[in-house]
């Protein structure tokens, strides 16, 4: 259960630190200031997210190693692909909006399962650290849902039939 | 923004696909009674899932067709790799359920960007359709936390210090 836990943490510690490099440029392609600025907002929240997983290391005893996460990777190439294809600005806003979502939720199901698992090993102390950042990946996801909701995807092109 | 729906609509259409061939899998790898059962029940949703998705492409009069999701791929793959390195079974099906985890929280995400979309289309009708899903998705979620928090887990090695 420990080298699972371990593992989970390696994976996550991998798609935090891709993240930290795909962030700045999603804030570049964004066009709406709020989304722009929200990503670098974001992009500080996951250097402090990798601090921490760095901190869960160490209270293992373990070496902060990064090991290779598909998911993630496919995630972010999907983001890329897509965003590549858009033209339209609000378009284009909208489906960074969509790509955050995505790499958010993978967050959220990965630290919960980490928190679940630090409780099962009785170390409520790892838990409390990681539940910071699900706490600020939540808010993040929420974030996200209101802004698709209102500001950028009510300036996209609408069809209404 | 109906091309990115639609885009995102043959996404998550090969997600499904994908898991309608994942899950057999995954039923017949766990374990636990109530996992693997779990596991069969979900497989009789997705298909119906994938129905769903049909439906929304004919209502949008387009075709049904999958495109590569490399996001799904990526999960799927961790999870075979992550399920085929573990030896003591109730590990093996907290594996199990911390990947079908991530595959659902993959689908939540993309349901709800494409409800906000269908929505902004002005198409409420697909927007009911896909809503249908995504409660399953929810509810899918929910019942793999609570077995991760109470059955399975609750066997698996347990570690104190």
């Amino acid at each position: 259960m420990n080298d699972l836990f371990i593992h989970q943490l390696q994976d996550v510690y991998y798609a935090e630190k891709q993240l930290v490099k795909a962030l700045p440029k999603m804030a570049e392609k964004a066009t709406d200031k709020l989304l722009k600025q929200g990503f670098l907002t974001h992009l500080d929240e996951t250097k402090t997210h990798v601090q921490r997983l760095e901190e869960v290391f160490r209270m293992r005893g373990a070496e902060a190693k990064a090991v290779n996460c598909p998911a993630i990777d496919g995630i972010i190439k999907e983001a890329n692909e897509i965003a590549g294809d858009v033209e339209d600005k609000n378009v284009l806003d909208a489906a960074l909006i969509a790509a955050a979502q995505a790499v958010e939720h993978y967050e959220i199901t990965r630290y919960g399962t980490l928190i679940a698992w630090a409780k099962q090993l009785g170390r409520s102390d790892c838990a409390a650290v990681l539940a910071e950042t699900l706490a600020e990946e939540k808010a993040t996801d929420e974030k996200l849902t209101s802004m698709a909701e209102t500001k950028v995807n009510s300036n996209a092109e609408l069809e209404t039939a």
